[in-house]
């Protein structure tokens, strides 16, 4: 597209032109040769509050273009060491059903999932992990390294199981997720009902609400979510209202009092070597989001997580 | 609750204070005694792009908190002339289907109607008049007084026919609409389809595009929407975004090139002596309105809308 | 109002819908057999710099609504312990002169303290405790955890001596604090005169400055202010301008370096088990607050101190 | 300052430098020789419902740089007419009551006026024009050229007689102001009281409300405002309220449907020749205009009455 | 990418989705075969004042999922008539002169020119039209239908030919515009210097103050306009300052008092029929508009000289 | 300009009044006398993405009316230490040629260096700091403490050496910094290269990356610094993307995960007795900063850099 060589690689370009796909990477959509996959999930109808999360994945991408190549923090190179794109969102034909449309973003991953790529997703609402565990899950259940102000092993609500508090008790259901290997960091906020998280409890799953993790600190958090996932396969989901609202003010149900996302950026990286097979961050809602910072910080995290992802593939290839 | 006597009347204590009730009027729950009901309606489960509506009535609310009691340029005065009361919101319990959702509103609706009460609502997104039509307008079909810059007599859209853009032909197939009583005023915006809204033509409804109605002026306009309703039941609905979106950012789908609140003021108010049977104000989307002007203007067409309707009440009061 | 049994508790309805009433509890006119009264003081005329707090009621029991029924973290449930409402607003019928004001706040409190309510109370300035101590304070002078970035027991300032930099040494020289019973936590920021809060420290408060915290952590923190007002009547005065500015942007005195709300939270549960009679969250100014997450985190405050205050409802009706 | 002397007049330097005067014409304290003064009056205590104005000024000067030196339209060149200062603010020392409010600013301008000086102002409320007048008018009533949504002659509220929308009653019962000579321009809105605005009427000054005015267009009500006026001493007083709410949502108390900019300029332009004795902008409230179009619009109608008194000026010049 | 057939036409995709080209037409990197394109020119650096413009082209691009396939005004319908492409952004690699970027500039054009493509740009700032003539109109001179506040044939500014308020004379000067077949439309705002369009004037052109446009209305301007530049080839310039800052406040240089949206709409339309050969649409700030409606307005203006120019590249098919 | 005495120190007027200089200090266009000057330079022709840091000084200087007269911390108390004064703004009147800009503004700052004045700069973007030092660290190189996400020490991007990623190694290039005694606190974020601050490293600096810092602790960092500094002349730059966004959100370049504002204040007052030769805080964006904050959190690190500096100057004025 233009005479500069040393700009061919868009990422380098300035970053304020051209289309904004997620962190500037080529935009494709066939999935052949694809290792890692960035995904937009533009759906909200499992929100209870306030929706938004829909203009997410857009948000994310516009954002995403202040993320460069490699981490400093790490080392980590992922387009060195894989092929990642962009490869369009899992978008909804008929939103107006929430079973129908988690069937439709089920089909989405599971074309994706049948190339053999590692999802990477940016939602849209919390409910969306659930089709994406469907399509890639089916064959065992994953483990789960959770952050998030909220359980999300909710039951009905407001006539409905599929709404975006109780994705992780249908996937448990559903023999999706190993609760035994999964671990939830940062809950707390008020509830309306004290048994509302029972199933976690009930089902093994490691809970630390925010007041132990403050205690603990972020490193004996990481040690303990490696030891609980172990070497199986594993899911990181990131919902952004784990973040304290200062750092994530555009999502549907703020919670007052969380981390930072420096310790997220510490702890995400403290799962480097893991066994990953996906992970998406969720509930970005730009229209409560006025300076955008909501959507960098998703980008962000989704950067840390591709590196791990960017590790992994490049371990198993190596291993074959 | 104060030592004042003077301030008994809510409207006139100091505007920032107290719960927003709609115009500050009293909050009953119970109907008895009330004439004309202003009702919210926070559902947007029928929007095809950018939701929010949910948050419409809460922020009319809030914003209605300027209006006082009588309109300087007609002198009507209605709550001299009728009961004016805040009857809370035809909420939805379970928002995850749209039929449900309309069935539940309707609900609402049926209620309000059998206690003889005039319905002037908040919404909510557009597909809210189809189930207020379903309550109030099965005894004959009404005829329609309609700004908005879409004639939303649309078909099947996302796997749906109950979107937020169909509602009135849908209301016409039932019978609930009359379509050769029933003008569109503010019609414009690029269109997927040049068929998409063919059924007002062909029905027969008078549909006045943005670009005649400036030919006309608005004193033609008003004059032919008089001939055309009659004095047969007449319902009015003021979707926001027939005004320009200066005068209303905070909508759902916005479409460049509309009115002046003035000229709406303006129609609204030579809409007097109708037979009306209930009005509406649709499409105020909050997270997209950063200075509140949006829901500024939805509550100031309520008002003017609550006028005609006063002296509707009054005149059929005086008619017994 | 609605079908629904499930749904007849407020509390549980989609936070969207209804008129905001404080944590979405029942508004009530009547005081009979209320045990707490959330109240809000729409007044900001003892403000020195940037005003608005006058809409700070309003907003915080908008984004109230997200808050739910009991503390996750405490588990304290303080609608099973006592009976809380929305007793509405003690607002100001002429607002002109600051004096008069206060007079007119300090009438409301007089009823609420006679019905026997415990008052929790939103803001508006911090001039309005002033008037609250003169409610219920004048049996005994009352103990004070305060959070705040500034002292407040100034001088006169701009010719009064009741604006919201003064309020605790005026209560203190009627004899309604006990300065020796009083702590003031996270005082920063830079001073036009060195002995501004001179008679916070010659008094014999004890003056936390934002330094000495971080030294020492806020469980420290929490002993001493236990130990400082011991088992007498202990007021807690939160006003939000001691948290740092990214976490209550909106508010008319920012002070660059505060704690987090999640400290803030903590400290507030050490309180468990005081001698309680009364609280209030000051100085929530929506026209600087765009994300509304100022409005968000009072509320959240609010909360903390009502499950406190509903312990201590509890336990004196056990005692009694 | 600078090695350029092509840009010794600060007019001409970039926008966005320096401290921001009023149209960046130079800063005095000392009135000697100045013909125009240019002034802030950071007052809003007379607001009976959202403040904010007392940041007017500020916000003004800021957004004025974008002025430059001539009027294009008229081609008036205030600068190589008359000497025009920015002399800084009216700032109330004791803004605890609003008569003793009043008392300071008199001072301020009655120090201006001796001295010769044409005052242009920047508010603030409405409530500082009486204080204005009362340093300006006590020799012989002045005629009025009024712009506003609000006659602003309404009587005591609140518990006070000086409020922001009374000023004209008061002006014209102390002699100040001649209703014979006064018309007011582009009100509107919802009354509380049917006789809020009786006084103008039963004085005899003309009231165009609105919906006249749009009948009359601008040109037929410049006509009749000249007429009015006559040729003897006049005011302008400019309340940015009376525009649209688009063009001036920075306010507070804006009522939905007023005229344009524009027409607000062609007005201003039409009044060239009148024998003016000052003219003031009020009630910009910056903390409710997001994007700082009031202000820009503040600054834009004090250019337009900035060369209506230059021409004067220099006509009384020529005139000796 | 989907299953859906009917939705494979991207435009008719949810709006929320996708990565945002222009209007949603597909994004190439290869010219072959395109009639019209679409493109970027992220680009601020001859801004004056304040700079932001290099963003416009991407939030230009989101905004303008909200526009649909064809004209409802005009039933133009673009994409039936010719091929429409994105073909991405003229991004400059050295932006730190100004000379340089220009000739980066042409250099796209160039390239877009030799392929026969009629251009149809988004800036950036008003320079970004020089090179763009530079590139497509050194065969001949074109005739030129400007709207804009500013007549942007300045002289030297701040050390430089080359800022956004000269291309104009320079243009001229380099023989790519016909001054006799140019036109200015709503010429306002102060002035530094009485000569700033003095070479408008000198060289020919007509320019149209906003005064004489309302005088004349936007009929007789679209007359004069097709009268001035005949039926020789013509370029269509948009500065978004044209237009009342309230339609389009996020851009450099606002002048208050201009046109409207829809009259801008009637004019554009006004214009089928001329012999086009390009278009633009410039100045759009996103870092100052909050809203985002200055960048839907600036799409929606794209949008109508899209209309323009695909009838004119049907028509010369034809007389192929 | 008043009549009231203690007032007659501006900085002790209400904040909202007056022409807003840095800090409120007498603004003053000869340099005689003056000890320390504050300074903006609204210059941001070195950004390589987001633009806005023109516009800092004058919004900083808006905020900095919060700031009083001492540091409570510290108890020091410039202005009665030296006379420090807000001389204008070193700003460029050629700003199309980033070379020749910088050229302007070592001009200036030459002209402040002759008159021993110790310069306390707002920027405008870090390239700023370049033509600082060229001004005064010619006579011999200085050391550095800088706050900062990024080294600033990279090599030609975008065609230039100039711009604000680069300043630090040109810097050590000519001679007027000692990378020896330079330290970098904060540095993180993702990069195009792994090589970008390669320089910092091979030149000696100390580099603590953010995961460096938190393992530390701030006074460590502090105490480090000190020790690399030494008693040599150093400089304090502190660009504001080296805090966490959420302090800074309002800058060009931010970076997720930084520290907090109060860490910050620490590590400037630690630096208590160095010997200081002037600072700067850079990269204040206004345009990307809805809520002000980052202006504020500019004007109190600002602040806190003065008292460092009136102690040097006091301490070198008791050494004569």
């Amino acid at each position: 597209m233009t005479d500069y060589p040393e700009f061919e690689d868009p990422i380098t370009r300035p970053r304020y032109t051209g289309l904004p796909s997620f962190m500037r990477v080529p935009y494709v959509e066939n999935f052949q040769g694809v290792d890692i996959g960035l995904i937009g999930v533009p759906f909200d109808g499992g929100v209870t509050n306030r929706t938004g999360a829909r203009h997410g994945p857009r948000e994310i991408r516009n954002q995403s273009s202040l993320i460069r190549k490699m981490n400093q923090a790490t080392g980590i190179f992922p387009h060195e060491l894989c092929t990642v794109r962009d490869i369009g969102d899992a978008w909804v034909q008929k939103p107006f059903t929430l079973e129908g449309s988690h069937k439709e973003i089920e089909g989405f991953y599971s074309r994706v999932h049948k190339a053999g790529i590692l999802p990477l997703s940016a939602g849209g609402d919390h409910s969306i992990t659930l089709p994406i565990f469907r399509a890639i899950a089916r064959e065992r259940p994953v483990g789960l390294v959770h952050f998030d102000a909220h359980c999300d092993t909710g039951d009905d609500y407001l006539g409905s199981r599929f709404h975006h508090g109780a994705p992780f008790k249908i996937a448990v259901d559903e023999g999706l997720l190993d609760p035994k290997r999964t671990i939830q960091i940062g809950i707390r906020g008020s509830l309306n009902d004290p048994d509302v998280w029972k199933f976690s409890h009930d089902s093994g799953m490691r809970v630390i609400y925010i007041e132990e993790y403050f205690e603990m600190g972020w490193k004996k958090v990481v040690k303990e979510a490696r030891q609980i996932v172990g070497d199986g396969p594993t899911y990181i989901s990131f919902d952004v209202d784990a973040l304290d609202p200062v750092y994530a003010p555009g999502t549907g149900t703020p919670e007052v009092g969380g981390y930072s996302t420096l310790e997220a950026q510490m702890m995400l990286r403290g799962l480097q070597g893991l066994n990953l097979v996906g992970g998406d961050v969720v509930e970005v809602s730009p229209p409560f989001d006025p300076s955008g910072n909501t959507a960098l910080v998703g980008a962000t995290m989704m950067f840390e997580i591709l590196c791990l992802l960017a590790e992994c593939v490049d371990h198993r290839k190596k291993m074959q």
